[in-house]
C-alpha cells in the first residue's frame, strides 16, 4: 500500500547525492556498478553478469509510480495491488467497484486498459556525463539548467528516434555527478489481468500500513499490450511459490522513488523545520476533509477511497520523516558523516566549499519556497488546464527550448497521461481545489500578491465551485480538442478553467525561473563537487541517490527486535482469522471468509527482509539467489521511513508478499486456472 | 477571535517557571509585585498603589477562559465577542442564530444566562508558600504531589468557608517557588447583554486572525447577577470612548493563561519534536473533518461554527509556536538564557542540578506521553461521562485525598459546568469522538494495551456511533440524577457513555499516578531550585510563568516594521468597506452595510500595544494613566505567537478594539441606547 513514487503533492526532489560508503545490506545499486566483491563477501556468493543481464531484462517499470516484472513469456506482469488500484478504481462504474471487488479476467478480451499507465523496461545505460557537464561547462543559475536541459532532450531525441516504442531519458545521478542516458522498451497498454478484493490487499487498512506482522495479499497481475496483443517476453523471471527460509539471500529490483541520504545539514534543516512541517499540516487537513466527505453517502464512499488511500500512504510517510528528523540521535549520525566527508576534503582546492554554496541556495529557496509551493492549485481538472496550457506553448518552441516534460522524447507520456479516458468527480475535484486554495491563502497570507492572483476577490470554496463546476475538462473529447488546437483553441477556449490556468501561467513560470536561476542551478554545481569529494574520499563503490531508475538491492531474510521482542520473519494466511476482529479495517475479506476451510492456513503469507527500498519500489520482484521469483515487495516496516535519510540494518526491512500465498490465492481464493496454468509454464 | 485561554485539547502547562529579568514592555506581573521603578524609568510614570488597587478591584476573570472588566455601577462587564459566541451559542435554536446574528437585550429581563460562565474578582493575595512547601518537605514523586494537593485543599477550605459567594484558589508560582493562596468574590450567574454580529467580530476570519492592521469589533457585554438581580459594582473602571495616541502609555489587566518562558532545553525539545507536531498534525485533521461537515447543511454550519472557531483559533497558535522552536535565531536565545543562569549558579550546592532533575523527569515522561494524551477520547457527551464518574468517586474521599478539580473548593464550579443547560449536536459530538479514537488508535499502535482498552473490538466509527446516539447524556436532568444519585446511579446506569468512562477510569487513574511520580513531582522539585537559581541571579523583580490568574502588564501605543513595512498603529471603521471583497470572511457584516452612511468612518477601530499579553488575556479592559478603559484587548499579531517561549519587543503586539469604535456601534450600527447611558454614569 505504501511503496508508490507518488508522495503526494510534492515534488520530488531534483537534488541527489552520492553515498558514503554503504553499510550491511545497505545500497541501492544501479545495474552498471554492482557491488558484486560486497555481496560475496557477507553472504559467500554473488550473482554474475549474465544473472543480472537476465533480472533487468524482466524488470518492469510502471510509469504510475511502481515496480513489477514480467513472469510469463505472453507480457504477464507480476505487481502490487495498490499499483493498479488506480486503474481498478477508473475502471469502476456505479454497479462495478472493481477496487472494493477485485477482478479477474477470465478471457485475455476481458482484461481491462489501465488509464494513464504504462510499462518500461531498461534495455541500454549510456554513460553521457561528458556530453552534459561539457554543456554546461562554467554556466551558473537558470542559464545552467537551460544549457543542461537542452543537451539532455537532444541526447534524448538522437537516442530514440522511434518514440512509439521506445523512451529515452537521460538521469542525473551523485546529484550531478553523472549524468545515464536509460533508453527503454515502452508498452503504452497495459491492461488488467488479477486483482483481488481490496480487503484482501489492504487488511489492517492505515492502522497495519508500514507495520509488521502483516496479512496483505498485496499483488496484481497486468499484461503489457502492443497492436491489441499480448507481447511476447521470453525474458521473464520463472514463478516460484515456495516459501524462502529465515537468513536466505534476496535482491529487490526495481525502482526506488528518491532518497536523500545524504543532504546536507541545511538541506536538513530546511526539511525538518519548512517543508516536513507544512507538508504534514497541510495533507491532514485534506485527510480530515475526505474522511467526512466519503462518510456521506456509499458513492462518496467509493469514489473518494483511491485518493483517501494514497494520501495516508502520505501521511505516514511525512510523519515517518518527520519523526526521524526530530530525533536527535539519528540526526547526530547525520551530521558526523558530513563532518567526515568535510574533513577528509579539506585541502583539495578542486572540492572547495560546496556545503557553504549549498547553504546559500537554500536560504534562497527558503524565500521562494511558499508561492512556489502554492501558485499551481492541486485537483485533476485544474492538472489537466495546467498541463495543456504549458503543453501550448512549449510545443511550439525548439525542442531544446523546452520545459523537460514536453521536449519530444518526454510528449507521448504526458500526451498520454492527459488524453487517457479517466473518470473525474466533481465533488472530489472540488473538495481538493478548496482545500489547496484556502491553503494557499493561510500560508501566503491574505495580503500576499500571489494569494490574491490565485483567488481575486472570490472565497476559496466560491472560487472551487464556479471552476470545477463550469469545467468539460473532464471529456476526453474535449481535451483532445484543445490538445490539437494548441494556442490558438486554448485561448479561445472559455472553459474556466483554461483561463485559470492562463492566468496563473506567467507568475508560475517567473517562479520556476527564480528557483532555477537561485536554487536548482547553484545545487547541481555544488551536488557536482560533492560527489567529487565522495569519489575522492571513499572511491567508486558507492551507490547514487534514488531516482526512479533501475537499482538492485541485495539482503536476507530476517525480522528485527522491536522494544525488546523478536519480531518473526514471516506471517500465514491462517493469522489473518487470528487477527481480525470483525470491524473494518480488520475485517476479514468475503472471499477470505467464504473459503476458509478450503485455504491451506499454513502457507507463508508476508515476509520480511533486510532490503534496503523505498517508495517507487512498490511491486518491485523479490528474487532469490536462482534468480526466480519469490514474492513482491510492498511495503517498508515503519523504522523504513527513516530510510530517506539513512539505511539502518538493524531496524529497516522490507515487506513483502509470498508467490506462494499468491498461488494459494489463484488457486482456491480468487481462482484463475488459465492463470495458474500461465505462471507453471516455463 | 485568539487569547482566550482554552487551547483546544492540550492540557495546560503544569510547570511554571520564573523569568530572567523582564526587557522592555516584557512581563505579565502579579499586583503584589508590581515594577514600579521599572515603568518609571521608562515613561516617566507609574501607577501608585491606589491606582493598582482601584484597578484589580474592576477586573474580572471569566472561568471560560477570558478576562474583561466591570464598567458600570450595575455590574456591566465589558470583553470580546469571542468570549461570549459559545454563550451566544448555547442560547441559540432552530430560528434563532444569535452567533450569527448578535444579540442585544433591550431590556434586562431579556439577558440571557451563559452556561458554565462565572465571573471572578480578587479580593485578596496571601502568601502561603511556608504552608505548601512544609507539607511537602523532602517528598518526592507522587507521594509530593499528594501532600502538596491535599495541603492545597485544606487551605482553600479554610479561606473560603462560603463556596456560594466566594471561591479560593492556591496558585503555583515560579514552578514551585511561591505558592499564593488567590481568594475571590464570584458571581455564578453571567448574562449576555450585547453583541455584534459574529461576521463583524470575525471580519477577516481565520486569515486575518492574528494578524493586524485588523478591522474587527471583538467586543461585548454581559452583566453579572446575583439572586436573579444585577449586582452593584461601585469599583468599575470608567468608559472612556477616547482613541489612544501614538506612544501613549497603556496597561493590560488580565488572566493569561499558560506561558513557557523559561521551559528548560529539554522541555523545549520535547515540546518541539513531540507535543507539537502531534498536536498540530491531528487538530488539523480534525479541522478538515469539521470543515466538510459544515458544508453538509445550514444547520451544520450554524452547528459547527463555535467549535470550528476554536480549533482554527488553537491550531494557529499551535502552528505559531511550532515555527516558533523551529527558527535557530529564536531558540538560540532561549538556549543562551540558560547558559547564562546555569553559569551564574555554578558552585551554588543549594541548588544543584536542577536542569539534570528535569531532563531525567522529560525523558520519562516522553514514554507516558501518548497514552496519558489519548486515554481520554475527547467529545462533550464523554466529558460529562467522565467528570460524572470522576466526581462520585471523589466525592466519597475525604477533602484531603481527592483530585485537585474535585475538593471542596472545587467542586462547585465543576458542578455548574456539568449541570448547566447546553446544547449538545449529536453529528459534531460524534465526529469528535471518531476522530479523537481513530487518532489514538493510530499514535498508540493497534496492538497497543490502551488501544485495545478504548477499542475493544469495535472500529472507532461504530463504537462513536453507539455511545453518542445511546447516550441519554445530553438530557441535564439526567445528568444531575447521576451527579445525586453519586456511585450508586453511575454504577446502576445502562448508559453506554457512563459504563465506557468506567471502563477507562482505572487505566486513566493509573497513568495520572504514573506520570504524578515520574514527572510531575520531579518538576515540582526541580522548579522551586530553578527558581531559587534565579532570585539568586537576577534579585526579585522577576514575573512568574503565567497561570490563569490576575496580571498586569504595561506598555505603550505602537506599531513595528513588518518586513521592511511600518505598520500603522490602528485601523478605522471605514477601513473595513476599502478591506471588503465581498467574499466571506471579507463580506462586510449586514448591519455594517445597512448603516454605512451613519458611521462616522474615521473612527479608531483596532489598535495596538507593546503589551505583553497571551491566550487567556482575552477581554482584558486596556487601560490609560487615567485609569480609565480605552479598549478590550483581543489578539495578539502573528509575532506573538512566539511569545509562549519569549517577548520580542520590537516585533510582539497586543490587538485592541477601541472602545471609541464600541462606542460608535453602540450609537449607530446596533444601537443600545440605554447601555451608551448606562457607560456615559460615573
Amino acid at each position: 500500500m505504501k511503496l508508490t513514487n507518488t508522495t503526494f503533492l510534492v515534488a520530488a526532489s531534483t537534488f541527489a547525492l552520492a553515498a558514503q560508503p554503504a553499510r550491511a545490506d545497505e545500497g541501492m545499486w544501479t545495474f552498471d556498478n554492482f557491488p558484486t566483491e560486497q555481496v560475496r563477501e557477507a553472504y559467500g556468493w554473488a550473482p554474475n553478469q549474465q544473472w543480472l543481464d537476465k533480472v533487468q531484462a524482466a524488470a518492469v517499470r510502471l510509469t504510475g509510480g511502481c515496480s513489477a516484472s514480467f513472469v510469463s513469456g505472453s507480457g504477464l506482469i507480476l505487481t502490487n495491488h495498490h499499483c493498479v488500484a488506480s486503474c481498478l478504481f477508473d475502471n469502476s462504474k456505479q454497479g462495478s467497484d472493481y477496487l472494493n471487488d477485485g477482478y479477474i479476467a477470465d478471457r485475455r478480451d476481458l482484461e481491462l486498459k489501465c488509464p494513464g499507465q504504462q510499462a518500461e523496461v531498461v534495455t541500454k545505460i549510456t554513460d553521457v556525463t561528458g556530453d552534459v557537464t561539457g554543456a554546461i561547462g562554467s554556466l551558473t543559475g537558470e542559464a545552467l539548467t537551460k544549457a543542461r536541459d537542452a543537451k539532455i532532450a537532444a541526447i534524448e531525441t538522437a537516442g530514440c528516434p522511434d518514440t512509439d516504442t521506445t523512451r529515452c531519458q537521460v538521469v542525473t545521478l551523485f546529484g550531478g555527478g553523472q549524468y545515464k542516458l536509460y533508453t527503454y522498451r515502452k508498452y503504452s497498454d497495459v491492461r488488467l489481468v488479477w486483482s483481488p478484493e481490496d480487503r484482501a490487499a489492504t487488511f489492517g487498512g492505515d492502522p497495519d500500513n508500514f507495520n509488521f506482522p502483516r496479512y496483505s495479499l498485496d499483488a496484481s497481475f497486468l499484461r503489457a499490450y502492443e497492436n491489441g496483443k499480448p507481447v511476447s517476453t521470453p525474458q521473464h523471471l520463472k514463478w516460484n511459490p515456495t516459501a524462502p527460509e529465515e537468513g536466505e539471500l534476496t535482491f529487490v529490483v526495481g525502482n526506488p522513488g528518491s532518497t536523500s541520504r545524504l543532504y546536507t545539514q541545511s538541506q536538513l534543516a530546511f526539511e525538518r523545520e519548512v517543508r516536513l512541517p507544512i507538508t504534514v499540516t497541510t495533507l491532514s487537513e485534506l485527510r480530515g476533509r475526505l474522511i467526512r466527505g466519503m462518510e456521506e453517502s456509499a458513492d462518496h464512499e467509493r469514489e473518494g477511497l483511491d485518493m483517501l488511500n494514497g494520501i495516508e500512504n502520505s501521511l505516514k510517510v511525512y510523519i515517518g520523516r518527520q519523526k526521524a528528523l526530530n530525533d536527535p540521535a539519528f540526526t547526530a549520525t547525520l551530521a558526523a558523516k558530513e563532518d567526515e566527508l568535510k574533513a577528509k576534503s579539506a585541502g583539495n582546492a578542486a572540492i572547495g566549499d560546496p556545503w557553504n554554496a549549498v547553504d546559500d541556495a537554500v536560504t534562497a529557496y527558503r524565500s521562494l519556497y511558499l508561492p512556489y509551493r502554492f501558485i499551481s492549485p492541486s485537483s485533476d481538472l485544474y492538472g489537466y488546464a495546467q498541463a495543456l496550457v504549458m503543453a501550448a506553448q512549449e510545443r511550439t518552441k525548439p525542442n531544446a527550448e523546452r520545459l523537460p516534460g514536453f521536449t519530444d522524447s518526454a510528449l507521448p507520456l504526458t500526451r498520454k497521461q492527459i488524453l487517457d479516458e479517466k473518470p473525474v468527480y466533481n465533488w472530489l475535484d472540488q473538495l481538493s481545489l478548496e482545500w489547496s486554495l484556502s491553503k494557499a491563502r493561510e500560508y501566503l497570507g491574505v495580503d500576499d500578491p500571489d494569494s490574491k492572483l490565485l483567488l481575486g476577490k472570490e472565497s476559496p470554496e466560491a472560487l472551487a465551485t464556479r471552476l470545477v463546476e463550469g469545467s468539460n475538462l473532464a471529456d476526453p473529447a474535449y481535451r483532445q480538442q484543445l490538445w490539437d488546437g494548441g494556442m490558438a483553441a486554448i485561448e479561445a477556449s472559455d472553459d474556466p478553467m483554461i483561463q485559470y490556468a492562463l492566468r496563473l501561467n506567467p507568475r508560475q513560470r517567473e517562479l520556476k525561473q527564480q528557483v532555477d536561476e537561485a536554487y536548482v542551478g547553484p545545487l547541481t554545481v555544488a551536488g557536482g563537487k560533492l560527489a567529487d569529494a565522495r569519489f575522492a574520499a571513499y572511491g567508486d563503490t558507492l551507490y547514487p541517490d534514488a531516482t526512479f531508475t533501475l537499482r538492485i538491492s541485495y539482503g536476507q531474510v530476517k525480522g528485527w527486535v522491536e522494544r525488546g521482542n523478536e519480531v518473526p520473519i514471516a506471517t500465514t494466511l491462517g493469522g489473518t482469522f487470528e487477527r481480525a476482529t470483525g470491524s473494518p479495517p480488520f475485517d476479514v475479506a468475503p472471499a477470505f471468509a467464504a473459503n476458509k476451510a478450503k485455504i491451506d492456513m499454513d502457507t507463508t503469507y508476508d515476509f520480511v527482509t533486510t532490503n534496503d527500498i523505498i517508495g517507487g519500489n512498490s511491486g518491485s520482484p523479490v528474487i532469490d539467489k536462482a534468480g526466480t521469483v519469490i514474492g513482491a515487495a510492498f511495503d517498508g516496516n515503519i523504522h523504513s521511513l527513516g530510510g530517506n535519510y539513512g539505511y539502518d540494518p538493524t531496524l529497516n526491512r522490507t515487506v513483502v508478499v509470498s508467490t506462494a500465498a499468491v498461488q494459494e490465492a489463484l488457486e482456491t481464493i480468487y481462482p484463475a486456472p488459465a492463470l495458474v496454468k500461465e505462471l507453471k509454464a516455463r
